[in-house]
């Protein structure tokens, strides 16, 4: 039985050009990129190589923009509180959306455990933020608006530009956190306006524990780490060589291949759409029919929970997701889904079914015959189904 | 001509069984170890397995007291932040030595620029702190000590053990930051009685961007990164998976073998010591004579420029160091070696010579005869050197 992996959300599989870079990075045993001999020249120069090819795939204006970080979550949390220590002089207050990763939520509860405020703005049944609900929030005191380009639980896709407009005219600083956008959508910083962007390897087939953050040129953001003076002095420690080589061959491949990638996994998702109706009743789809990602779809099935599903289906081989991995362990419902509308109980029915390159039509096809049958013996013993009348 | 690498406080090449157990693991394409598939739960097995190797390495009582980072500065920004931010309603003061990594002097800097004060004691003429300066330097407002296990500059290792007996009597949190120690000599944290060590990987063979902070149960410290719950809930953030294997497989070897490589490079580094006067004069020795890393010296040669010396040895093929290569670019004379009492030209003339496991005599003997040769060059042409009377 052939495993099925319709959860790219969690991990994506590197790319063989990622595999083979990462390969050779490691028999070349290079140097330390900040040593002076030659080996650490050379070790400089592929540090080079992957930071220019993250700068093409974002298009930066300038390769210095792009600090390697040991993830999203570094990346996300150097943003919000390297941006809030640094402009600490100009006021206090910071403004995110209710649907924000933890990474971003938990950031903002600590500062303002700091002394900092924290409005949070609501968003609509399909999961998106109103940016005039941003206008309205900004006050003297907003020193940062963090909004992130898509959710991972839903796969919505945020009105960034508009938001953007706002805070470039007010001069407030704007992050998004593009974790779960670059390498499934096209990204473009010019054009999104954002000055802070926080991207992860692994959403474009690079390693885990290894991603960046944007930071537009003139952005006032301290430092998370001190120490050295690696990264354009944006970023202390001896750097992740052998990871950050693998990012870099993984950035090259996507910008190739971004718009045949997006196009597969789009035909994936309609196709899911299409038959869904001929599996299963009684479900929500919680995904934006517009403004989301090409790659995944979050669908609530009613009256059975959706951690039991997820554990039917790894029987079969088939991997999907509840919810973000980041949050496993935790038995709360998830503030995506309560802030979309959903009940307590929908909620727990939620599946996160995400596409990758190399999924088919094929497999779908037997994730569905799969699903049906998990779904009927579930609901089966479902009290809340059987009583329910119809 | 091959290689001759005396510069391992850069760089220490990858072990073969890092080597293979990195490439397994890119091959495995292993799942998020918080994803809960069977593929997640084989990535969550290789990270238990990891942070084991690195329990046994320095003698944790639970391996949940491991927090893999993404190295040396990371560790050491996570344990004086991280404690100063969870202490504050103790009190706003921290002690540290004037001799520390930047990694420390900067981040006590940023704590001192949100109203903390810092205590830098200093060193004696061969590096090393008095533990009665730490005890006469705490106040009631002291929540932090922390002191260098061994100096990155000089090898000069310092008397932690008498420290910690002082810090646990006034119930003060003592960090390390023992990044050029673990896999150079045995460190064990109940011996050393430490609250909090900083490690990195390449220190033992591993790759570099990874490594890890001790974290004694119950020690009040708060994460650098919000956000999951990976790591015990000490450090959020999907885990550099491929890294942390390799770390981990370092330090199995390492465990095994650390006391003969200790033995063979401090027969090095005797055997240099002893060969040194045949080949040069007028040097001076700042390494301590009995505390300090088998594995390292550094030897000021006067009236020339270290750094001169150290390129026309790459022209040989031959790596040393002049300081610590986090400090590259820096103009400014060493703060470790003009604290030691070196003038500001003799420490410009400093050399840090660094043995690995797989060096030998007969590349001193080769490094010995160059450098006799680059000094004597470099003398012809100082005009120091031949003002002064001898």
């Amino acid at each position: 039985m052939a495993f099925i992996n319709l959860d790219h959300m969690s991990y994506k599989p590197l790319l063989p050009q990622v595999k083979s870079a990462m390969k050779a990075a490691i028999d070349m045993d290079f140097l330390n990129p900040s040593s002076m001999h030659k080996n650490g020249e050379q070790a400089a120069e592929a540090l080079a190589r992957s930071r220019e090819a993250v700068r093409r795939l974002l298009n930066c204006s300038d390769a210095k923009e792009v600090v390697f970080t040991s993830g999203g979550t570094e990346s996300v949390n150097h943003a919000i509180k390297g941006a809030a220590a640094a402009n600490i002089e100009k006021g206090r207050h910071l403004i995110i959306s209710n649907i924000e990763h933890n990474a971003v939520i938990r950031s903002a509860k600590r500062l303002q455990s700091m002394g900092y405020s924290v409005t949070s703005v609501s968003v609509d049944g399909k999961g998106r933020v109103n940016p005039d609900e941003i206008a309205e929030a900004i006050t003297g005191e907003t020193i940062l608006v963090s909004i992130m380009h898509s959710n991972n639980e839903t796969g919505t896709i945020q009105p960034i530009e508009q938001i953007a407009e706002i805070t470039r005219k007010k001069k407030i600083l704007f992050h998004t956190d593009a974790v779960d956008s670059v390498g499934v959508v096209p990204i473009d910083v010019q054009q999104l306006g954002v000055d802070l962007l926080s991207f992860s390897a692994n959403t474009f087939h690079g390693p885990t524990g290894v991603g960046g953050l944007y930071i537009r040129k003139g952005s006032r953001v301290f430092p998370m780490f001190d120490g050295g003076v690696q990264e354009n002095n944006k970023r202390a420690g001896t750097e992740n060589l052998i990871g950050i080589i693998g990012a870099g061959a993984a950035a090259e491949e996507t910008q190739q291949h971004l718009a045949q990638w997006q196009a597969h996994t789009l035909g994936l998702k309609r196709y899911l759409l299409a038959q869904l109706p001929r599996y299963i009743d009684e479900y929500i789809v919680n995904t934006h029919p517009v403004h989301s990602l090409p790659s995944m779809l979050s669908v609530s099935i009613q009256y059975i929970e959706g951690e039991s599903v997820m554990l039917m289906l790894d029987d079969e081989n088939i991997a999907v997701s509840t919810r973000s991995a980041c949050a496993t362990g935790s038995l709360r419902a998830s503030h995506v889904l309560t802030s979309i509308g959903l009940s307590h109980a929908d909620a727990q029915g939620t599946l996160v079914i995400s596409f990758g390159k190399d999924n088919t039509e094929a497999q779908i096809d037997r994730f569905l015959g799969v699903l049906k049958n998990v779904v009927a013996t579930l609901r089966e013993i479902s009290p809340l189904y059987n009583k329910t009348p119809r």
